[in-house]
C-alpha cells in the first residue's frame, strides 16, 4: 500500500524526528573523539553509531511504507533509549543535545508506532 | 573538526532538506510500483532510489564535518537535479512532490557548498 | 570488546553471505523493472528492497562487534525469508539467484546467531 | 539496463572488494576505540567511518546497475586510498588488515571503472 498524502504528513513528525536524531549521534560519535577523555566517551560513541544506522533504515522503512516498518521501529526505540541514557551522563553539549534528540525520537516513534 | 553549535545550526537547513528529499524519493519510489503505466515510472524508480542514497550519505558526511562532505555534494547535486527533472515530467502527486523536495534540496546544497 | 582476528575470520562467513544477498537483491529489484509483466513483481521489488537494508545494518553492526547485531539479527532472518519466498515464486534467473542468496543468508545469519 | 548474469559475475570482484572493505573499516574504527592511545587513532576512525559508507553506496549503486556507479567510483577509490594510506601508518593487526583491504579496494574498482 504506498503512502497516501494523508500519512505522508502524519509521517513527517516521525521522520523529522529520525532526522534530528540521526543528525545529532553523527554529530556527537565524531565530536567525542576530540574531547579530551576520549576513554570515557567509547560506549556513547558506539551507542551513537548504532543509533544512527538503526535511524536511517527505520526513516526508510516509514517513508516507503514498507510492511516491516513496524518490526524495526521496536528495535530503534530500544536503541534510541540506551543512546539518550549514555548520552545524558555526559555534561558535553553534543551529548547533552543529542540525548534530547534521542528522547525526542523515542517519543515520536512511539506515538507513530501506536 | 568537530562540527560547533554554530555549524549544527547552520547544518539544520541542508540537513531537513536533504531529509524531506529521502523521505519523498522513498515514497515516489514505493507509490510509482502502484501506478497503472509502471513501464512509464520506471527511470523515475531508478532515480529516486539512487537520489535517496545519495542524500543519506550526504547528510551522514555533512552532520558529522567529514573532510569529504564537499566531494559528494556536487554528485548529490547532480542525482537531485536528474531526479527532480524526471519525476517533474508526471502528474502524480507523489511525483510532483518528489521533484519540489529534489529542487528544494539542490537549492539548499548549493548553499551550503558555497 | 572490538571482534579478534579468530572472531573476524568467524565473522567472514556471515559477512559474505550478507554481502552476495545484498547484490542478488539489487540487481533484482532493478531487473524487475525490465520484466514484461511488472505488476507481478511488485511484492518481490519491495522485498527486496527491504532485505538489501538490513543485511547492510546487520553487515555493519556484525563488523564492528555491535552489542545489538543479535537484536537485528532476528529481524534480518526473517525479511531474507520472506524474500526469498517471494523470489522463488518466479523463474526469472535474478529472481531464483535471489532467492538461492537469500536462503544461503538466512542460513549463514542463523549459524551466526546460535 | 539491468545487470545481466554475465555482468554479475564480473561485478562480484569488485562487491566482494566493496564489502571486505566495509567490514575491515567498521572493525578497524571499533578497535581502535580499545587502543591506549585513542587520541592518535582519530584520524583512521573518521576516514575509516567515510570510507565503509561511500564503499556501501558504491556496492549498491553497482549491483543495481546504477547509471551514477562509476561517479560514485571516482570518490570513493580516493576515499579508500586515503584510509589505506593512514591505517597502514599504525601497527595495530586490525589497521594493518584493513589497510590491505582498502588497498584491494582500489585496486578492484580501478579495474571495474576501466
Amino acid at each position: 500500500m504506498p503512502a497516501s498524502s494523508a500519512s505522508a504528513t502524519q509521517n513527517q513528525a516521525v521522520l523529522d524526528a529520525l532526522s534530528r536524531c540521526i543528525a545529532a549521534c553523527e554529530l556527537c560519535a565524531d565530536a567525542c573523539l576530540h574531547e579530551d577523555n576520549i576513554q570515557m566517551m567509547v560506549p556513547c560513541i558506539r551507542l551513537d553509531r548504532d543509533c544512527a544506522d538503526i535511524c536511517r533504515l527505520t526513516a526508510a522503512f516509514i517513508a516507503r511504507g514498507s510492511d516491516h516498518a513496524q518490526h524495526v521501529l521496536k528495535e530503534c526505540i530500544e536503541i534510541c533509549q540506551k543512546c539518550a541514557d549514555e548520552c545524558g551522563k555526559h555534561q558535553h553539549d553534543h551529548c547533552q543535545q543529542c540525548a534530547a534528540a534521542c528522547r525526542a525520537c523515542v517519543e515520536a516513534c512511539r506515538q507513530y508506532a501506536a
